[in-house]
């Protein structure tokens, strides 16, 4: 199918009812479907938005195309919760539908205001010659999950920057609300992390220019930058494109990193770190991750699986992109942590004594110790002939583990590599909790020191999970409920 | 919204997506949604349809009129389920798109046949003239849950009948294969079941005339006609329409009734009983009940949850209709007894006695034995006053069990009155298992032998459950999980 401009961005009412039944049961049937983590009901997803806890639930909405795998019209998409697993899609929340949006509601986040989630996203507009206007934008949400928009721009482009100025992050401190939106700088054309402040939401919304975190060059663009509090530091997450790699170096096309600050300075916008700057994940498809400091003390956040400018294979199937479970973010001997929430073990059936090989459901969650100097490379929805499969060696006597998706099924991007490698301590035991889901894995290092995510495609019925040598390992072995 | 009949048949295309995706948000936002029970995705849900097992799943398809609360053009929905309680919405599968189902893919049945699942349904065709046109038809659905129907009608309108000619249910006995209809007599305009065999199922078939099952006059149309075995006994599950209620008293605009059989002889159609026809369920809204003999051995029957010809309040949010929870059916002393799966109490969250007052969401179980000799009122999803709410009168003295939705909210078809009462042995205790989802209710007396089941619609905020007497009882009570 031709994907032109025309028709990404052809108004949602002149899509039949029939074209939208015929995307929903498609993507319903894939193979290929998510079926414990959110997914789109049709066409494509990216960034999760407006993450938060409100009305005794978890909310999370998601950037939604729904007609096709594209980088179309987008709206916004509703998920609840109530124990940040198990999530019910509510449908299609924010439309595309003023002169302040008409080319999209892009991204944002949320924040409780009162009796209401405030939503603050990027209304993107463009004129008649295609000239882009981002508007940063309001709306609230009651709790019958009734959204109103605010009428009026909150923010408008600043001097300062191009039109490549989105995805704000609203933060409350000291009885003041300020929000950091990912810009690029009109003089240098380098990304940059812009700092607003304001007495009430609705604005007035004064600029404090861009946040000053660190001396390198962030490439032509930021985007999706967060700032969250754990045990009282700062950190930044956000995404950085056309980064250079002798900075921080990273083999996606676009990276999702990190920086653990000291401190921030909400007035100058200085964020003070002894730290480097850090990729989130150290696996092929995590993006515009969005974290949040929850009412329960703890920090949470999800990633879209899936990168900007790329294809995936589902996109022959018309839907696209899928979510990374919720992690929970923490801090340990100047590391970041992040781990399952504790719910996701309610999805876990039987406990099963992985002992080398079984035939499974690529629906799964391994939990694997492997002893000191062993050396071996676990085959994940292998076929019958363990010729095709997605690799997980494991090297405790160097300290290597690499996840290979080279010969999984179906090519995914291998121009930015098929293999994804991370250090680990050599001659030490390694623990890793895996979770598997037909087309996605997680692998979550050493209680969460590292994760490796990516998507992965194996053909029809290769679905063995062996281990390829006799080591010294445990392994217990859980199939995973649909949520 | 005024539905003409051009409205209710407007092709799927000529409705936009836009439409499609506001039906779908709407009713997910409903307060009145079911949390645990199947429910549509939009628009009405009628008629549960080809239930079944097949490739490892149960699978149910629904009567789908996604625009709107109306009987418009039907199409069919399919969900899945790997344990009868956890159901997931795969979308539309069967479109109203030949010439043969212009008018709507309406009710069938299922069965497989090979490596496919056979759908066998009725094919609503009307012609310039708007004569109806009834088309008995086929489809395989393949293990990718991919369908494809059969170019031609598998059987037509008799001429010993009228248009009124629907619901085919395919069974298979002795190497050969069955269908019974439901009918109306072209010469007394009386409610029938068609027979009909054939050697495959994509026929020929031929027909063998009316089941001759009662000597009673059916009314005007029987709809939904199904056969079961349980214990070898034929059991007949239908909605006989205009029946006089001196055959077998009812109070819904329509029953659905039942009769048990000792023999039923495929060639002749004769089908002998000792019984007398009786209503399936005493409640409200049990209509076209699906029952089918599974490969476990087991029978499971799941029910629409509304009734033709009426209205519902939700009908003001665009949505109506849901399903029963799977009642495993079985015979006990002559009896027809219909109890929840097991798997249902996998959705039960912590035990919690219930000592005659608390504060529910309205999404709970509850089992309550009560003591002989006893009289009180359940107040359910009862207001912080205790003046609105749903009554379940319970008497244990003089035997009566009521169901009053008189003072339970907004009012629903109160035509068709208010209570619904059964008679339960006197001064003996009762045992009752009671279902609460947001707007229905499904009481199961005495481990099953009597069921009452009915929609309701609280105000908001009403979520006390209150026993208005101290009696004699025990309870038990779990919040059950969204499926």
């Amino acid at each position: 199918m031709e994907w032109s401009t025309e028709k990404r961005y052809l108004p949602y009412e002149k899509w039949s009812a029939k074209e939208l039944l015929e995307l929903q049961a498609q993507a319903s049937n894939s193979p290929y479907q998510l079926h414990y983590h959110i997914r789109p009901k049709s066409g494509l997803m990216n960034d999760p938005n407006g993450f938060s806890y409100f009305n005794n639930e978890w909310h999370v909405f998601y950037q939604s195309y729904p007609f096709g795998p594209v980088h179309g019209l987008k709206s916004w998409a509703h998920c609840v919760s109530k124990d940040l697993v198990h999530w019910k899609d509510l449908g299609t929340a924010i439309y595309p539908d003023t002169a302040l949006d008409s080319h999209g509601a892009y991204s944002g986040s949320a924040k409780v205001i009162g009796d209401k989630l405030f939503l603050m996203y990027t209304g993107n507009a463009r004129d008649e010659n295609w000239i882009r206007h981002p508007h940063q934008m309001g709306a609230f949400m009651d709790a019958a999950n009734k959204i109103e928009k605010l009428p009026k721009s909150l923010i408008e482009q600043p001097k300062h920057t191009t039109d490549h100025f989105r995805d704000p992050q609203i933060l409350e401190h000291n009885g003041k609300f300020y929000c950091i939106i990912g810009a690029q700088d009109k003089a240098t054309k380098t990304g940059k992390i812009s700092l607003f402040e304001a007495e009430t939401v609705s604005g007035p919304w004064k600029d404090l220019g861009y946040v000053d975190f660190s001396k390198d060059d962030m490439g032509y663009m930021i985007e999706c930058p967060n700032l969250v509090f754990i045990d009282e530091k700062p950190i930044l997450i956000f995404c950085p494109q056309g980064m250079d790699k002798d900075v921080v170096n990273y083999r996606n096309i676009y990276p999702n990193m990190y920086l653990i600050g000291e401190k921030f300075d909400f007035e100058t916008g200085k964020f003070t770190s002894n730290s480097q700057i850090k990729n989130l994940d150290e696996g092929f498809d995590v993006y515009a991750t969005q974290p949040f400091n929850a009412p329960d003390g703890k920090v949470y956040a999800l990633s879209w699986i899936g990168l900007p400018d790329l294809t995936y294979p589902t996109d022959a199937e018309n839907w696209s992109g899928c979510y990374s479970q919720v992690k929970e973010l923490s801090l340990k001997n100047g590391k970041l942590i992040q781990k399952p929430v504790p719910a996701t073990t309610n999805l876990r059936g039987e406990a099963v004594e992985f002992t080398g090989e079984m035939t499974t459901k690529n629906q799964f969650e391994l939990k694997l110790q492997i002893a000191a100097g062993q050396d071996a490379v676990l085959k994940i929805a292998a076929n019958d002939e363990n010729t095709e499969c997605l690799k997980l060696h494991i090297d405790t006597k160097t300290g290597k583990l690499i996840l290979d998706r080279k010969n999984s099924g179906l090519a995914v991007n291998e121009k930015y590599g098929t293999e994804r490698a991370i250090a680990i301590a050599k001659n030490s035991a390694v623990d890793l909790d895996i979770f598997v889901d037909h087309s996605l894995i997680e692998v979550f290092v050493n209680g969460g020191e590292n994760v490796l995510t990516g998507r992965f495609f194996p053909k029809g019925g290769s679905n063995k999970l062996v281990l390829d040598r006799d080591i010294n390992f445990k392994a217990k072995y859980w199939e995973m409920a649909d949520i």
